[in-house]
């Protein structure tokens, strides 16, 4: 048998086999962020690029008291198959929270998803056919731009100001196009930074009843505020015309892969529907292990706590851009959120920098895989949670050097 | 404020919104066993439906020592986003235990999934195009289906023996209609318990490099042999002609949801695109956890521990069958896995029984599910192995009742 199934494995290696895939299957590109990822353990190497937060600042012995309560009073629970939509307790907290903020729901509106990614996925699943429009803000989260690739949409990109979609132009395109629906990030949005103001949200939400456009309110970053005041969430607003996505990610852990959908009960039923195809439900144990750390009343002050050591990175790294970034290098303050997004003069192409600069030993994320519209070339996004803040003093005065050679 | 964000609620309740769903998101049909798993906690059920392991026989407190040295190892890795293919230590151990079966791989064939359900979306994504043909067995899992229906592929079921599949009637078929991929389920078949032989196997992956078609070979349960004698696995006989879909739900928990696929290395590169776009990728705290427990060598003494226990449920079921169903109702003795297939009289439908028995206090599948054909509704599933030996006495007791009404 042994010398058989030797014979066998040299004749039958994959060289000889043509793969059927599908056509859109080859067609998508590997995210930029992620292949950058990959090469991101390079000794010396200091990360600006990836939404990574902070690793030494996990809670990483209340995460070993919850698991060691979750094991002892719900183990069998735990570590069995549960519920697509995910387990009872943790969408019952969620409806809770996100009630206080608006339009009041029930478990029934909530689906737990593996971290917003599949939040995105799913949302595209639902509504999406090829040929369908998507609007979105101008750049975009580009995680976003990668789920629904898939579903081969085309993109209607908005240009933003300081506070948000221009609506004159968000309500050209919305009558020209009809876009399945409006992708938002309106929490110092990924990758500029921008908030979305509350005047800007209701003219929002006006076009979503005025053309029947559902809107989809992607917010990881909103609970990390580190000044100015709090706006009020386009789901708190909006109601039932907005799809909101959450996530644990950049609050507790990513790498617990537990994230949120709220939509009205007519959509959750769909997203559970394409969500028990694509994986059955997300892991069981994790959303216990999360729901213990809520029940404890660990969430709020261990966002105080990052939050106090993101604003002291942003200031750090911003002080070091001052003082080390040539003058033509400019961009706007955030109020919150991990990234901070660089504006290069028009000529420069980050695409170009980015080998030389993790050369250099510093990386970062060009900004043009944002652009649905190929543009953007001269921009970057600058990750200020992640790195330690000696790294963040020495990474930027690394990537000094690289941006006075090209601006 | 308040005052405002009320009446924008009353009148911003779903109800007036149309929405959008794309056409194949509302045609989807929700799983009758997810459905059926949603009432199994009514008290008192007994529940012979789902694919659910026996959750008394959970390790939890070998996972609480795993949990513990995880977390004091590796705590910031462990909760840190990470790579979409999983983390590199359990594709290690992965491929060196795959190549100790047939052709060698490294880690780079092996992809982490979130269960092997999401192995089964990934490989229809990366293959799968509206109109496409898929061969199966019929029966066949019904989740594959499920799966595989969101890409719209028509299927081309091929009857099956007591060792599998009919060759001559797959080669009709695959020359009749060149199907993307052959999805299989070689050991102890979800639904029928049937074993693939050897010879068939070997018949079958002659086909495959004949008419360059893949197979898909789906093997959950492979571990679980309680009787005969071990048949090498697909993978292992037809190389890089076969994707290996594995999974650790039924062999430590399924509620940490990691499985595998082991493909190609161009076909692994595809399937790690598609899978970025869907969830950047599975939890890693499970992923180390399960990890850890393969390092302790934890896993053969637990697989010898619940085939004692299932072996021993499977008896009893088989022994109360025996006792108590009408002789009408015949089911061919499975070696191992989790399911014994019911026959009934052709005349008798199973998804017309099943309310009754669950009226009755016992939980099953009708078995058209499993048949992409339509036929098959005089065919039922039970899992001997998820309910204890007393519940399964009194279940089949309860189940014989409605028997004896409908044959």
């Amino acid at each position: 048998m042994d010398t058989n199934l030797q014979t066998v494995e040299i004749e039958r290696k994959a060289e000889v086999f043509n793969w059927p895939f599908s056509r859109i299957a080859t067609s998508l590109e590997a995210s930029i962020i992620r292949e950058i990822l990959k090469i991101s353990s390079r000794p010396g190497l200091i990360n600006f690029a990836g939404g990574l937060p902070a690793p030494e600042l996990f809670p990483i012995e209340q995460i070993r008291e919850c698991v060691d309560a979750v094991l002892t009073n719900s183990g069998p629970a735990s570590l069995q198959y549960s519920l697509t939509s995910g387990i009872l307790p943790l969408r019952e907290y969620l409806a809770e929270h996100v009630s206080k903020k608006g339009l009041p729901v029930t478990a029934e509106n909530i689906t737990i998803t593996t971290g917003s990614q599949q939040g995105l996925d799913l949302v595209g699943r639902a509504f999406l056919e090829p040929g369908d429009y998507v609007l979105t803000e101008l750049p975009t989260y580009m995680g976003a731009l990668q789920a629904f690739n898939f579903y081969q949409v085309i993109y209607c990109p908005v240009t933003m100001d300081k506070d948000g979609i221009l609506v004159d132009q968000a309500e050209e395109k919305i009558k020209q196009f009809k876009p399945k629906f409006i992708y938002l990030v309106p929490n110092f949005q990924n990758p500029s930074g921008i908030t979305m103001s509350l005047e800007r949200r209701q003219k929002v939400i006006d076009l979503a009843f005025k053309y029947h456009v559902p809107i989809v309110d992607d917010n990881p970053y909103g609970e990390l505020r580190f000044s100015g005041k709090a706006v009020p969430s386009l789901r708190g607003i909006g109601g039932d015309a907005v799809i909101g996505l959450g996530t644990f990610s950049k609050l507790i852990s990513p790498g617990l892969r537990i994230g949120w959908v709220v939509a009205p009960i007519a959509c959750s039923k769909v997203i559970e529907r394409v969500k028990q195809a694509t994986d059955l439900h997300s892991a069981t144990f994790p959303q216990y292990i999360i729901y213990e750390f809520l029940k404890r009343g660990y969430l709020e002050p261990h966002i105080e706590k990052i939050k106090v050591a993101y604003a002291h990175r942003l200031d750090i790294m911003e002080s070091a851009m001052r003082k080390h970034f040539p003058e033509n290098v400019t961009w706007p303050h955030p109020e919150g959120g991990l990234f901070l997004w660089l504006q290069l003069p028009e000529h420069v192409s980050t695409m170009k920098m980015l080998n030389e600069s993790i050369e250099a030993g510093v990386a970062f994320v060009p900004g043009r895989p944002f652009h649905p519209d190929g543009s953007g070339d001269n921009t970057m996004r600058l990750n200020f949670a992640n790195a330690t803040p000696e790294g963040i003093v020495e990474g930027i005065k690394r990537l000094s050097v690289v941006l006075k050679k090209y601006c």
